[in-house]
């Protein structure tokens, strides 16, 4: 199986409309808020979301359309393997972001910590579940030093399509 | 953008050739060795994963051929909306794992806690970052009286291609 097909369950809205100033992780949008429009088709499918305090949110990084295996990423100034950051120019531009749901009105997710470009095609929403997703004190690499400025560092335009 | 193509960077290889008997989260296959090969072509971009203690592992549910919105989870005699659930059947089949990362050989992860069927095509990895990723004490819906089940409850057959 060498091409796989995903089809865009949803549209996130969010304030951001260009990857200049976007928060590069949720800890850097705390508080800001956007909304996650689901196709009716799928509506079906977030009956008991609402019961979750936070959700697993996957979705196309659709304004990526470079390649780089090697990156410099926002937070360090040396190249890392794109496996080993959470740069967006991956072989596959999926983002993965953990929001917190504040409601659930028919087919649309009010949701909160957004840092995801407004627009963004959603191709998977999760329940995050703490006994199987949250591990604190793991070894994290290169980002040892410099992880506690996801709080506050925002992307450039490095990696979008215009440059 | 209605359509979106990812390709198969890797192999996972795990001891679970069938749905049946298979554990439904890494919580239920503590230990459970395995090894994900990335494609050569992708090999660059593994630099400095080896610093992370933990992964977490994007890939194609390819056994699941059946998308139902509203789903029996393993967990529950009740029915509740696919994206309430970590179920298959999703619109979209994409499984999300978050391995122990014992070591890196080249092109090759060796992994733990492996809870995905043998061969199944990887479309990306990520490394673990605590500070982005782990959230304790959230609101966890219907699974508040089941999701201690995680680590003993194994998948069967029901939304496999087969039944």
């Amino acid at each position: 199986m060498s091409v796989i097909h995903y089809k865009t369950i949803g549209i996130i809205h969010t304030p951001f409309t260009s990857a200049d100033a976007t928060p590069i992780q949720p800890t850097g949008a705390a508080g800001v808020k956007g909304t996650i429009h689901i196709k009716q088709e799928y509506q079906d499918g977030l009956q008991d979301l609402d019961g979750f305090g936070k959700i697993i949110v996957l979705y196309h990084l659709h304004h990526v359309q470079q390649e780089h295996l090697v990156v410099t990423p926002f937070l360090d100034s040396r190249s890392h393997g794109v496996f080993a950051t959470r740069a967006p120019t991956r072989p596959n531009p999926i983002g993965l972001s953990i929001l917190t749901l504040n409601r659930v009105e028919q087919n649309i997710l009010h949701v909160e910590n957004v840092d995801m470009l407004n627009e963004s095609p959603v191709i998977d929403i999760k329940p995050y579940i703490p006994s199987v997703d949250s591990f604190a004190d793991e070894h994290i690499g290169w980002l040892a030093k410099a992880h506690e400025q996801f709080k506050h560092a925002q992307s450039d335009n490095r990696f979008s399509k215009n440059r």
